[in-house]
C-alpha cells in the first residue's frame, strides 16, 4: 500500500506532527509506503511529490509549518483536474489519500471520495478553530496561547501609562481566539465576528474601568464590525486567495476609542505570529493522534472518513461533515465571558 | 447570601483563576458577598478566614499558587471537626461552601454535604489529571508543557553527546504526565506507574535508538515500577502527609541503563518545576470556565454537585463521582503512544 | 536619611526591579527611609506618594511596568516647578532622590543637582538601548526577546506560504533593537534609522531570497526612512507626549514589496509588546545591580552621578553625561550585519 | 582558502550559531571553502568530516546543540595525534583552522598553533561562563534563562506549602549560574562552589525567611561545598571524561534543611535542560559576532588568536590566555548578593 499525503490551505502548527505520526505508524505498524504531494492539491495535479519516510519526519514534532508546503489550488476549478487527479495517482501508483485542511481541502476530498471514488481520508485543520465536527483543531490551542502571552505583557504598561490598548487577533468568520485568549489574559472586552459591537458601550467599559484605576485591554477579532453602518476597513484589494483585504479594525477602533473618550489607545496586530513556530504541547498531543488515527482509518479502507476529537477520544465522521457548518461561539458562551467585560 | 471558599491539597495552577472567576461572577451578577478560609479545611475548622472581594482577585489569573494557602488538614480526622466547621460557618455568616480540591478535599465536602446537610459545591483540581469525573483538569496542562519544554531542551544535548537522557516527570497512580509530556516532546519511551516497565526492553530502545544514530530520551513517571523484583527506591522516610516517600525511579533507572548498555545516561528530576508558575492559556480558560459554573451551581443550590469538564462543555456531577474511581491511562492508549518507542 | 525614588518616561520592564533592590539594601544595610513619588516629577511637584518599604517591593522583581506610575511631566517647563519641588522635598523630609528615567527624567535631575543644590543620584533607563554613558540598558534585552520570538515563529508561515513578512519594532532614533532581534531571528534583512534604505536594494534581497527557495523576513525599526522623497507615513496626530506620531513604516514597506515584487506581503506591528511583562532573567540582573550601586552612590553622597554598565562593571558616570549624546548604531556595525542581508 | 571548524567539550546553545556566521560570511565575503570534523579533534584525528556549506548551516541559527557534533578528544594524549593531524589537514587540503571549545579544546588549538605552526583561531565557549579572557561566552545566557524560570515557577509551590525548595543549577568550579538565576530569580539563598557554605547559616536564613511569612527558596551551585568537613556527595564513579561525578549537593542540603529546622525541603535537579535547546537571543547575537570576528581573524591571518567579548566588541586575545586562568565570582560581587539573603 502506498499512501499520498498533502496539506491544503493557511499554515497551521501541528501539521508536520500529524504527518511524523501518519508516516512512523505507517511504515512501523502496518509498512506502508508514502508519498507527498507538495503545496495541497497543486502537486497533485501537476505531479510534483515529496519523499516522505521516516527519516523525512525525523525532527518534525515541534516544527511550524509544514515541510509539504501549502497553497490553495482547487482542482475542480479547472477543467481536467479530475482527469490529472487520477492519472496521477496512478502514475505514483498511490493507492490512498491523506488529505490535511480545511473546508476547501475537505471539500475536495469528499467530492473526490464521494463522486470519482478515490480513496480519501481526512485530517481537519483550522487555526480557527471553526469546524462544527470536532471539539477542537490543532493550531488554535497554539494561536490562543501566543495571543494570552501578547496579554499578558501588555497589561504593565497598560497600568503603568493608563492607556487603552486594543489587540487585534485572528478570526475572520468566528471569535474563539479572541474569546480564548481574552479570558485566558484578562482582556477588559472581547468582540468577535459573531456579535456586530457597539462603540459606545466599548468606550463605556473603557471608562469605567479607567475609574476603577486600572487601564483597559481590548481584544477584538479581526473580523468583528461595529453595529450601524459599516467601517472603512476594506482597502479594495484582494489577496491572493481572492478575498477581499480586510485590514485594520484593531487600528480602526482605537482611533474611535481616541476620540470619543479622550484616554491614548494603541494597537498591537499579532499577525501571523499566532499561526507560525512551534506548536505547543496541546497541540503536539492532538495532531500526533490525529495522525494515528488517519493511518488507522487507512488500514481499515473507511474511505471519505475524517478524524475528530470528541472529549478525550478520536473518532471518525463523514468527511461532508467536516464542512457542513461554521461552528461559532454560541451566544451563551459569548454572554459568559461577559462577566468579565467592563 | 455570604459564600465560602477554600482550597486543599497540593497546588496546581489555575486555583487563583477559579476564584477569581467566583469572585467577579458572585459579586457582579448575584451580589455575593464571600469569605475565604485559610488553608483548605484547617482555616474552616480554626476560624481563619481571608478577605475575598473583587479587590482581592485583582491580578489573580495569572499567578500559581493559591491566595487562601493550602494545607491536606481532614475535617474527619478530628474528634470535632464537624461541629466546629458548623460553629464556623454560622460564625462566618457563611451560607454556602465551595471546595476546591482533589479526592481528600471534595470526598470531605461530599461527606458535609451528605451527612451533615453542609451546603457545598466542588470544584476539581488535581495535577495529575487522575478524576474520572471530568475530561482535563486545569493545572494538568501547566504541568505537560512545562515537562514538554524540558525535553524539547533535552533532545540537542541528547544528541551532540549521544548520551540517553532520563526525564523523571510528576504522577504516583496515573502516567498522564509521562504520556503527554513524551507524546509532545517526541521521547523514545515512556513509562507510566499502569503498566510495570521491563528493564531489558527499555535498554533495547535505548539501544536501538543509538543504531539509527540518535540519542534517546525516557520519560518516567516518579510511580513507574519495573517488573519483578522491587527497586530499592523508598527511603523509608515519610512526608508530611503520610506518603512513604518514592524518590527516585529515574536516577535509579538511568543507573541501570549505564551498566546494562555501556552508554551514559544522566536524569533531569523537574519536580515541582511543574506545578508552580503562570498557568497556560489552557489551564486559565478552564479554571475561569469552572469557576463561572460554581457559582451558577451555587445560585441554583445544585448542593453536592462538582463541576467537570466533558468536552467543550461544562457540566455538573454528583461529588461523590469525584473521588469514585481513579482515572488511569487505559491499555489502548498507551499501546497507541508505543508507535515511537524504540 | 530619607530617600525618595520616582520613574518618569514610557515604562521597560526593569524598573520595579530597580526599586526593589534600592529598598532591600537601603533599608538592610543603610536604614535608610524610602517615599515613593508618583508618577514620575509629578508626584514631586504636587506631593503625590506611594509607600515604599520592603513589603510595598516584595515580589516586585519579575513584575513589568513600575509601581510607581510614571509620566513626562517636566517640572521646567513650569513657572514655580522648582520651587514646588524644594518644598515637597522639604515637605515630605527627603533628603535625597534617586530618579530612574531616559534623557528628560535624567536632564531634570542633571539640572536639579548642578543648578539648585538637589542631591540627585540617576539611574538610566531606555527601552533603545540608546544612552552613551552605559553599555546596556535593562529593558532592552527584553524587548529583543519578545521580537525574537516573534521573528522566530514568523520563519515557518513564511516558508510555508512563500511570503513576505514584514515586522515593525520599536526604534525611533535608534536601530538597536532592530539590529539585535533581526540577527537573532535571522532575518533576510534589517532596516534602521540611522541609514535611509533604498527601496530598490529590499526588493532586490526580497527577490533573491525567494530564488534560493526561502521566504524572506524583513526586520524594521519604527523609525527607518526610505531613500530619496518622504513616505507618506505622518498621520498628523501628535500623542500626548507632543510627539509627532508616525505609523506604519512596516505596513508601508509591505505595499511597496507587493507591488515591486509582486509577491504577497504581511506585517506584524509588535507594539507594547515589547515594553511590558515580566523582564528577562538578563534585565533583573542588570536592573537589580543598577539599584544596588544607586543606593551606594546615595550612601557616598556622590550627587549627580548615575550608574552605568561598562563590560561587566557597574560604574559611576555624571548624570550630564547621560544626556550628552545619543547611541546609534555604528555603520561599521550595521555592515557587519550586512552580510545576512539577501 | 579552506577552513576547518571543530567543535569540542560539552555542548552549548549558540554552536550553531557560530558555524552559520562562520560560513556565511566565510564564502559570502571571502570566497572560502570550509570542511567540518566531526566530534572535536577526533574527527580531524581519524579523517571524518561533514559538509559544511551555506546550505548545511540553513536553519541552525536557533538549534542547540552542534551539527558537527563533539567529544573531549585530546590528540596529545596519544602518541602520534600531532602526526595525524598534520596528515588530515594535509589530506583535505584544509588550510586554516577554526576551534570552538572551552579551555581543554583552545588549549590543544594553542599548542598546535605555538609549537606546530597550525594555523588556528579560537571561539570560546563555556556553558559556565569562566573564561577570564572574556565578559561573556554564549550559552551562559540560555542557561542562566533556564534556571530562572524555573525558579519562578518554584516561587507560588514554596510559598502556597511554606516548603523550603532548593535548586540545584550547573557549575562545578564557579558559581556565575548560580549568582545570575539566584538573582534574576529571587532566591533566598544562593551558593558558590567560591565559598563554602555553612549549612547553619542557610538555616537561619530559611528560618528567618519563614518567620516573615514567605518561603525560602535556595540555589546551589553543582560543585558548592559545606564548611568543615566533607559532604558524602561522591558516588565513586567516574563520568566518560574522567571526572568523578559528584552528585546531589541539592539533595544533600533539602534534608540537612529538614533536620535541623523540621521543615519539609524539597529539590530540583535541572541537570542538562539548562545546556540544551535554543539559544536565547542574547546568545544567538553573541554567538553570530564571535562567528563573524573569528573568520575575520583566519582572513587577517591572525594565528593563535581567539575572539572574546569587552562590554559592547568583539577583540581578539592570544588563546593562550583563554585557558590561563578560570574567572570565578568575585568575593564582592557575591558580597552584593548577599543583600538578598535570608
Amino acid at each position: 500500500m502506498r499512501v499520498g499525503v498533502l496539506t491544503g490551505g493557511g499554515d497551521c502548527p501541528g501539521l508536520n506532527a500529524v504527518m511524523r505520526a501518519v508516516v512512523r505508524k505507517g511504515v512501523g505498524r502496518y509498512g506502508y509506503d508514502f508519498t507527498g504531494f507538495r503545496d495541497g492539491w497543486r502537486g497533485l495535479l501537476e505531479g510534483e511529490t515529496v519523499r516522505l519516510d521516516v527519516a523525512a519526519v525525523r525532527g518534525m514534532l515541534p516544527r511550524g509549518g509544514t515541510l509539504l508546503g501549502s497553497s490553495r489550488t482547487n482542482p475542480f476549478s479547472q477543467d481536467d483536474g479530475v482527469r490529472r487527479i487520477r492519472e496521477n495517482l496512478a502514475k505514483y501508483e498511490v493507492d490512498a489519500l491523506i488529505a490535511i485542511g480545511g473546508e476547501d481541502t475537505l471539500g475536495v476530498a469528499a467530492r473526490l471520495t464521494d463522486e470519482y471514488g478515490v480513496r480519501c481520508v481526512g485530517v481537519p485543520k483550522t487555526i480557527d478553530n471553526d469546524l462544527s465536527a470536532t471539539d477542537y483543531t490543532f493550531g488554535f490551542n497554539t494561536a490562543v496561547t501566543v495571543a494570552t502571552e501578547a496579554i499578558d505583557r501588555l497589561h504593565t504598561t497598560a497600568e503603568s501609562h493608563m492607556r487603552v490598548l486594543v489587540v487585534e487577533v485572528m478570526g475572520r468568520h468566528a471569535g474563539w481566539i479572541a474569546l480564548h485568549s481574552g479570558l485566558a489574559g484578562g482582556a477588559n472586552c472581547i468582540l468577535i465576528p459573531e456579535q456586530r459591537f457597539d462603540v459606545d458601550e466599548v468606550c463605556s467599559w473603557v471608562t469605567s474601568r479607567f475609574r476603577a484605576s486600572y487601564a483597559p485591554i481590548v481584544v477584538v477579532a479581526e473580523g468583528a464590525m461595529p453595529k450601524g453602518g459599516e467601517m472603512v476597513l476594506k482597502d479594495g484589494s484582494t489577496d491572493s486567495f481572492g478575498h477581499v483585504r480586510l485590514s485594520g479594525v484593531g487600528e480602526w477602533l482605537a482611533k474611535e476609542i481616541e476620540s470619543r473618550t479622550g484616554k491614548e489607545a494603541r494597537t498591537t496586530v499579532l499577525g501571523h505570529v499566532q499561526r507560525g513556530g512551534t506548536p505547543t504541547a496541546y497541540d503536539r498531543w492532538l495532531a500526533t493522534r490525529f495522525g494515528l488515527h488517519a493511518i488507522d482509518a487507512v488500514r481499515d479502507e473507511d474511505w471519505g472518513s475524517m478524524v475528530a476529537l470528541r472529549g478525550t477520544d478520536i473518532v471518525r465522521v463523514p468527511l461532508s461533515q467536516a464542512t457542513e457548518k461554521l461552528k461559532t461561539v454560541a451566544p451563551e458562551l459569548y454572554e459568559e465571558a461577559g462577566v468579565f467585560f467592563g
